[in-house]
């Protein structure tokens, strides 16, 4: 069981799937589970530096994987590009934020360039830059992404990017965790999907246990879009992302409240890393992404690849038996 | 060309395909094109009274059709489900508000029930109620739905609903404006969709004939999810809905400045309205989803209907041909 595509064909792998770069989470070890399993994994670097870069190279050991920066946290220390290249990643992908500055050093040392758009218009932009696959990134998507004013939904989006940066291959990204999503994102014209939720509860993740089991039980209904999280990490984020992850206790009193807790840092920024070192959910945050509602069980990698694989194959041949 | 599903079943309609019952715009000669055409029409009553109801019927001559109303609205003049109810409807939808108060009359009438949500715990609830067909509407949609701090989208909300109110047949609503939208829609398991957007551009719609013309030019980049026309004509949406529509020039003056938009009613309403006579699509609303960008061109619904169908059978053949 297999889909050959366009994303298939370009990195020569077996399913069409792509982890999620999810910093702190897709380390080494599930880039290396989600390869050897078929797909595409892709560290996240976050605002990791080197040392994690070369870290987590070396957990991955011989699987080819990938490479994933928040591409305005990059510009800051912009020498761990030339980290990830020495480790001659299969691909680099790059979000949020301006491309431009590193587009042509990553092609130039034969990586692949992923880049992450939230709308249309960046996917023009993107694939003037050379792309050679575009994420089409909906707003269900957990973690970092558009802003709500402004940002688009997976379903429509992806086709229209489709059309758009034709031919070069779109990925769908947000709200894909299961097999029916990736089915989806194939009727769409996709070419593969991006998958990061349902991998936070990878047994192979980096995310502290409580936060899987949180991501196992939780549904979509509870999350939400939300900066506090990142202005309670003190971290500065452009003003065009939000993030989403499952409401709690910090993003009740929080979120709408923004200016005070901006005020109350002095404080709040030691209770957040506190809460976070001892992986209290109430307090820290969970990404998770729509899909959540689809995830319900830690998992290994590969299971969680091999059943994507099955259930799309289940689902387009049920919709093909609906035709008369 | 056809598919079989189990919305297809309950209607005895050949194609999964519904119309939403726009208000202003779906009226009887586009739900009876609808119908004539294979899928299901549904007059969308708005804010209308008895006389538009019984008008509109009269516009669909022969052709069975249902009905659409704005629950909250339906409240304050219940007597308008009765006029509805005697012609017969084939379906009775309603959206965004309390059902329970009229769910037993129209299933007594003998009409099937169709009901919208923009939740997974909405979907729960509307199942209990004794829904015969749930539709899952996601915020790419165009018009009035969920708000973005609580609502969800198309993707992953049909899978997850399909998955809490089986058996009953779930309709994916929100970004779905050719035949790729549609495939995705069945292979995350729902047994049809709801379309608006692509059929105010239908040439049998009320629509004005600007309004087309916008709706057939305009990209998803440019749309948005405001309260500014509920607010500009005085219409009292319950707060925990808004409405996605075209940007423009009274968008961008006032979302954002809602208070100040309230105080100046007094001569921004008779603006708007003096605007939407003329159909200035600069200031009136022009409901549009996410979805716009694939709308090309008005046209008559018989070859939108044919055309969804059509391209629904390419992208699963597409998508199944993947296969190795």
């Amino acid at each position: 069981m297999a889909f050959r595509t366009a994303l298939t064909d370009l990195f020569g792998i077996q399913h069409p799937i792509v982890l999620a770069p999810m910093g702190a989470t897709a380390g080494g070890r599930l880039a290396a589970a989600v390869t050897r399993a078929g797909g595409l994994g892709l560290i996240g670097v976050g605002y990791a530096d080197d040392a994690f870069i070369e870290r987590e190279f070396d957990a991955a050991g011989n699987q080819p994987v990938g490479i994933g920066f928040i591409t305005w946290d990059l510009a800051k220390a912009p020498q761990r590009l030339d980290t990830a290249l020495a480790r001659r990643p299969r691909a680099v992908m790059l979000s949020f934020g301006d491309a431009a500055p590193f587009a042509g050093k990553i092609k130039k040392a034969g990586a692949r360039l992923i880049m992450q758009v939230q709308t249309l218009a960046m996917a023009r932009e993107v694939a003037r830059l050379g792309a050679d696959a575009i994420i089409a990134q909906g707003l269900e998507a957990g973690g970092h992404g558009g802003d709500p004013n402004s940002g688009r939904s997976t379903l429509p989006l992806v086709p229209a990017v489709v059309d758009a940066v034709h031919p070069v291959p779109v990925l769908a990204a947000g709200g894909i965790a299961d097999g029916r999503g990736l089915a989806a994102a194939l009727a769409l014209g996709a070419a593969g999907v991006l998958v990061g939720t349902r991998f936070i509860a990878a047994e192979e993740s980096l995310s502290h246990p409580n936060v899987k089991q949180r991501i196992a039980m939780a549904g979509g209904d509870e999350t939400l879009r939300t900066r506090v999280f990142d202005i309670g990490r003190a971290i500065d984020w452009p003003e065009q992302y939000t993030g989403r992850a499952l409401a709690n206790d910090f993003s009740a009193r929080w979120h709408g409240n923004e200016a005070a807790l901006r005020d109350g840092l002095d404080s709040e920024r030691p209770r957040y890393f506190a809460a976070a070192d001892k992986g209290d959910t109430g307090t820290m945050v969970v990404w998770a992404g729509e899909g959540v509602d689809l995830v319900k069980k830690v998992e290994p990698a590969a299971a969680i690849v091999a059943r994507l694989v099955a259930e799309a194959e289940a689902a387009l041949a049920r919709a093909q038996a609906s035709r008369l």
